[in-house]
């Protein structure tokens, strides 16, 4: 098959302007926001069920973009619950959610679902990044990016240059492999 | 409008019976075991969209079960979440999530919801009870029960003989206002 369009369901229009450029030349990105419910359960089904839901409203090929923070000694958890939990606690929270725990461990996960249309299983592109659970650093001013401090790096996203944290982070592995999967559709 | 049929939407064939005990009088109660999807939310919210997504798939009057354990430090979460966090952490990692702070209160909430059919708004009828998150004790033998030790006792909720735990639990005082409800429907 060959697509030429496809619909991004997200009210971010950030994260529209950023997928637009990424995907340039490969595919036609335009954009809907609508409501999704997300479900309960592991990432990848609440990925799932979120994407199908978004290309039987679209009625055509959508993808849908999930992330994640997961704590190892929580067994990944909270993960997919992360943005309850971080509204709740704000990033100091977080860390100490994790004070009576040695295993300080974690993951950052990107989740780009894509759907062709309604009745279609979705694709699931994931990125995970490693890193530690860190007290908080750097400008609060993005999700949970302050305590979370990639393998490899002495800086949490938040106090990572944007240009550097865009070439590791788990949405650059996500969108590094959508990039290939819709490369080969076409 | 006369209720006389009424079905309890659970795969819990301990629930379903100990419910047709408290019932007895006031309603017929008959059970489906039905996969219904929970979404993400507050506990209102999930238990509203489950009760509904029940009443569609019955295509009649049913009520719904909703358990939720809260830790006032994290402003009510895990709540709707505890059960995957039980499921990963045990009782042990529960208590253990509180580690990095003072306050160990928390609650337990009952949310019961009926739904008259498809279409119809659900009502909840929900119960709580305040109490103090603490060390596991008592048999582990159901969900988070050995965490959860209610205000006016010293005794955990898994210490407590079922006699005493049944007439004070989140479950019981959320069945007492169902009974109450269900009564001014007849």
């Amino acid at each position: 098959m060959s697509l030429r369009k496809l619909t991004f369901v997200t009210g971010n229009k950030n994260k529209l302007r950023e997928m637009q450029k990424l995907l340039s030349g490969i595919v036609d990105l335009d954009n809907r926001s609508v409501d999704l419910e997300e479900i309960q359960g592991t990432t990848q089904e609440v990925a799932i069920a979120k994407c199908r839901q978004a290309a039987a409203i679209i009625n055509g090929p959508v993808i849908t973009e999930d992330v994640g923070l997961g704590f190892n000694a929580m067994k990944g958890l909270p993960g997919p619950y992360i943005k309850w939990f971080l509204k709740e606690l704000k990033p100091e929270g977080l860390y100490k959610m994790l004070a009576g725990f040695e295993d300080k461990s974690g993951f950052a996960v990107c989740t780009i679902a894509y759907c062709e249309g309604p009745g279609h299983e979705p694709v699931l592109l994931e990125g995970i990044n490693h890193g530690t659970i860190v007290e908080p650093r750097g400008p609060d001013s993005f999700g949970w990016d302050p305590v979370f401090m990639p393998n490899g790096f002495d800086k949490t996203y938040a106090e990572l240059p944007s240009e550097i944290k865009n070439t590791c982070s788990h949405r650059f592995l996500a969108v590094e492999k959508l990039k290939v999967f819709l490369s080969e559709l076409q």
